[in-house]
């Protein structure tokens, strides 16, 4: 490519994002031209329904519902696509990086799913493909980790990425609202969705958590692999219970690298009440970083809404255009290493909260703690709560010392299968800082 | 310059950050040689003593204590200063830009002077200036906010920037500690120095805000522009009222536009025990910037240390290196505007904490409300705490709704001047949070 005095956009997508991108190329002109050295202009941008009316008009001869108006312009430089969804914005995504285009995307599902073999498409084609508002809105998080802690090895990722889920975590947990009735009002905010199971499920904070590690360890993780439990199991006796011991309850996405594996899980988690994610409350979002120069650093925000991932959109774009003006493709900013795996779920080890609904008859504890016991997992901690004399029953609540996931998982299957034992209540993991 | 295939690096100073940049440029030069796209090689380090033993033993034949040799020499792209203090390093910085070299420095005390007028230099001699590591260390705040929240319009930036005082602050809230006896522990531990100056009295959080200023809202804005009080003042007993009240003290450095000017000052400020930034215990560090697009994002991690200042060093060197290579170099991230001036502290409207001893006799409060009411300051609460019934003496916490700077200092005055006023304990600013 010859040398460029502006730099062109195609848009993919219209909606509140792109509206509000085509809105801030217009509004801050500018500040932008001065950033990035040359104007940058939209010339094209797709749509579905052209004649669908939008918060912001667009400058008059740019839309079309044709990929390939967009494709086929010279003049467009970088791609930013903001459909959303797997189809067909993965295949506009390679479609475009084929052509020698760099692009930007906020999409997560396609990142999570096709990040390395997009990164690795754009590696060989010598253009870049950024995507900060795949992950925490407009929080930064995925240039500071690829770019300002470059020279830290990570050690651990943990994250608070999904606000719909804590949202809900944080009604149950202040106000003592039970999971269908937080999740009820989440819905009526506008907060969940009508089919709320990419959220509550851990579905969405999967996909963020596969994008993070793969920048973080340099590993090809796929949203496949991660292991993934929902907060649907939660009660608000949990909640009461892990308040007690000193913990909040969070929906937790984790990352940690090991024997040279990564192991990835999202599920709820007790957190002690201290750590600064225990405070992450609400919609927003948090993102802590371990590492071993930097040590612990954590990126707190919103983690959604149309104006912080316009925000994290033009910063991608500003960052590209620079590069297009002053000619330059740089180095990829991670190269992905073939040798680092995914490792299993059963290779965990940590602490585990416990609360089973057991029947009240003298040698119920002992036979419990001796099913423990012979899986080597021992008690920090044991608590009976609430009996219900009339019933003849009672709760145990328990917190072991670090412990084998294996392990509790036939423990689990023992115990519940013992006659005095009416039920696992829920088996927690206890997240540990140092 | 012509093409270059590998950059070189003159270090000034060789104490821990030094010795941690020439550690890590050594141990992880093939992962620096691939993020930057050629080998980044040390050509020179300026020594004040070249027979001190040190941590890390750089490469032979590189020591040198005379500047000239760095500064002379062709094949030193990128000088990287860690000498700290003003003199001499201002004029070493000032000549590698003169001389057309890139400079990294995590200097806060002469970017808080002479940021601007550096910056302004570096732009004419199409140089780049980085310097991540003059503010909270390791965290990443410098490069989030000039290029991730780019397209934001920055509306206030609040921070924790220094960690001595933030221990201190920590255990007098914590353990009901005395100024004194926080400031001797945290002596003891290193965190303070003998002289606590710089840290008690709040220069280094202006220093930082300075910077941290100039950079948000594009204004020339310098150290001593800050109004600044310390922490030395605040006792237990105003820790324990706070508290009582639902508010931390912390410490805090804040900047907010309003009417083209910039506000910029650091004092201890009470803030509501459930936002964010009442959470940041110890000697950790956390910047707040509340943005147009972006909403409030948070930087929260280690303030200080080599490894954390090494690690912003690096990364900066990293930035620039990759331009070295690519022959390219950016537009200046900031462009300072002339026309934002600094806004006088009398200007200031904010709630406030008032902490008063006073002889107990009736009306007195009569007296104080009279004065407050007749500069039209109101109140939202106010409380009698602890009689003593002999000295007939009484101990008055008010909190203001939101009054004028000026009109508060004035009443101030009036108040200390009655004679049933015995000592005015303490006057805190209230910083609200939406």
């Amino acid at each position: 490519m010859s040398e460029k005095s502006s730099v062109g956009v195609g848009l993919l997508g219209m909606g509140v994002v792109g509206g509000g991108v085509a809105r801030i190329l217009s509004e801050k002109s500018s500040l932008i031209q001065g950033l990035v050295g040359g104007p940058v202009a939209l010339e094209g941008i797709l749509v579905r329904d052209p004649q669908r009316s939008r918060s912001f008009d667009p400058p008059d001869g740019l839309i079309t519902t044709d990929i390939d108006d967009i494709l086929s312009n010279q003049k467009v430089d970088i791609v930013v696509e903001v459909m959303g969804g797997q189809d067909p914005a993965l295949d506009y995504i390679l479609k475009s990086i084929t052509l020698g285009k760099h692009v930007v995307t906020a999409n997560k599902e396609v990142m999570a799913r096709h990040g390395p073999d997009i990164l690795t498409l754009a590696r060989k084609k010598g253009v870049q493909v950024l995507f900060e508002a795949s992950v925490a809105g407009g929080t930064p998080i995925i240039a500071p980790l690829i770019r300002d802690l470059v020279a830290n090895e990570i050690i651990t990722i943990h994250g608070i990425v999904n606000g719909t889920t804590n949202y809900i975590l944080t009604k149950m947990s202040k106000e003592g609202m039970g999971f269908e009735d937080a999740l009820k009002e989440a819905q009526a905010l506008g907060y969940a969705e009508a089919d709320p199971t990419n959220d509550v499920e851990g579905i969405d904070a999967a996909y963020k958590l596969a994008i993070l590690s793969t920048l973080g360890f340099r590993a090809r993780v796929k949203d496949e692999d991660v292991y993934r439990e929902g907060i649907t199991r939660l009660t608000a006796k949990d909640f009461q219970y892990a308040d007690e011991l000193g913990y909040a309850i969070k929906l937790l996405a984790i990352a940690g690298k090991e024997n040279g594996g990564v192991q990835v899980r999202v599920h709820p988690a007790l957190i002690r009440k201290d750590v600064m994610m225990a405070n992450v409350d609400g919609v927003l979002n948090a993102v802590e970083v371990q590492t071993d120069l930097a040590g612990r650093v954590l990126f707190h925000g919103p983690g959604a809404g149309d104006m912080p991932t316009t925000s994290a959109v033009t910063a991608d774009l500003v960052d590209i255009a620079r590069n297009v003006i002053g000619n330059v493709v740089p180095p990829a900013p991670i190269v992905l290493s073939e040798s680092i795996g995914v490792r299993p779920m059963s290779e965990l080890e940590t602490k585990y909260y416990l609360r089973l609904n057991v029947m009240e008859r003298p040698g119920v504890f002992a036979q419990i703690l001796r099913i423990l016991g012979d899986l080597q997992i021992s008690i920090a901690s044991a608590i009976q709560k609430e009996n219900d004399d009339e019933a003849q029953r009672a709760e145990i609540v328990l917190m072991t010392h670090r412990a084998g996931e294996a392990a509790i998982q036939n423990a689990l299957k023992l115990i519940s299968d013992l006659d005095v034992v009416n039920e696992i209540g829920n088996l927690i993991r206890v997240e540990e800082w140092d």
